[in-house]
């Protein structure tokens, strides 16, 4: 089915659900994010999009950083709570419970249960429709190594996924599904599909 | 474990693998990304984070267009290969065998064994880093609708999805994890952890 109606936007689901959290003044937020990604290497980029109308975008202007929190799915509370609610209104740190730990190189805190964690100044905000990109320069990664495979990767064994499906629906990765694949074309052309 | 040192950039995988694809005049060329989003709903836009040095690049600065096609497990050869190898010194269409389809808005190709295709006018490019933030205008979309769930989003039940994990490493997600989870703060928080 080929269509030009994308009011539902939905196609490039599952995406990690991560929490980004700010802390410009006095004030701190933490809000919900599907929409984000690394976006280079040397320097380390990671990007968010966030719509103006959120409480955390004009807090992340001000603040001019922000932090980024991978929460596995035991924390679907708080990773799903930072969603639904506004920091307009609502005390989320007291009303979700969320620990928090000091971060290194900035004033944002970092989620205290969250298996990775990056600490980002704001090197560049850019327009995107009715969103803004937030590039911030990772000046500090937190990682929870025991999650980690022999590979030195994230182990799909050791780590529940908390990845976002569109509509209030998360879905976990399977661990049994993981494959290795070589980087040699031939190599890879007579593997088993 | 608190670090400075990003030169492994990885704890934010997995992040699903698709398949970039351009047409710039006679060339047609294909490759893999793992850091793209969508950033915008009104209008719909799609970004994707790509390297200079990659021959794709350029191909979509001279085209201003690009597809972002959403590939199953099952065409994992296709999705792995288009990483490995540059269009620059490959045929990937005929090396792997990539079955196309016709795009009903832009010139760029869509992958017919793909469950889902954007196609993009490109209305921005920004610089970030090491890598350059094309971002898409999605004009048409292209969906296998017997993949959806009776909610109306993909279901994990009937797509493998491709999501990367580093290091040539996939892994897919896991259908009996799937979590619904109400939109209220007080509901949520009565919900069994």
């Amino acid at each position: 089915m080929v269509t030009t109606d994308l009011s539902n936007f939905y196609h490039f689901y599952p995406s990690l659900a991560v929490v980004v959290g700010v802390k410009s003044g006095a004030e701190t937020n933490f809000m919900t994010a599907a929409w984000h990604s690394g976006v280079s290497h040397t320097p380390p980029l990671y990007l968010v999009s966030i719509a103006p109308k959120r409480h955390t975008h004009d807090l992340i202007l001000s603040a001019g950083e922000f932090t980024v929190n991978f929460m596995p799915m035991e924390e679907l509370k708080i990773t799903h709570g930072c969603g639904i609610v506004s920091g307009s209104q609502v005390d989320k740190i007291n009303r979700l419970n969320i620990p928090l730990t000091d971060p290194l190189k900035i004033a944002s805190p970092v989620i205290a249960s969250a298996y990775a964690a990056y600490e980002c100044r704001l090197v560049h905000q850019y327009p995107a429709g009715d969103h803004t990109l937030f590039v911030g320069e990772v000046v500090a990664a937190h990682m929870d190594e025991g999650r980690l495979s022999e590979r030195g990767i994230l182990d799909p064994a050791k780590i529940n996924f908390t990845m976002y499906q569109g509509t209030n629906t998360y879905v976990g990765a399977d661990a049994e599904s993981q494959r290795i694949v070589p980087r040699d074309l031939d190599e890879l052309l007579e593997t088993e599909s």
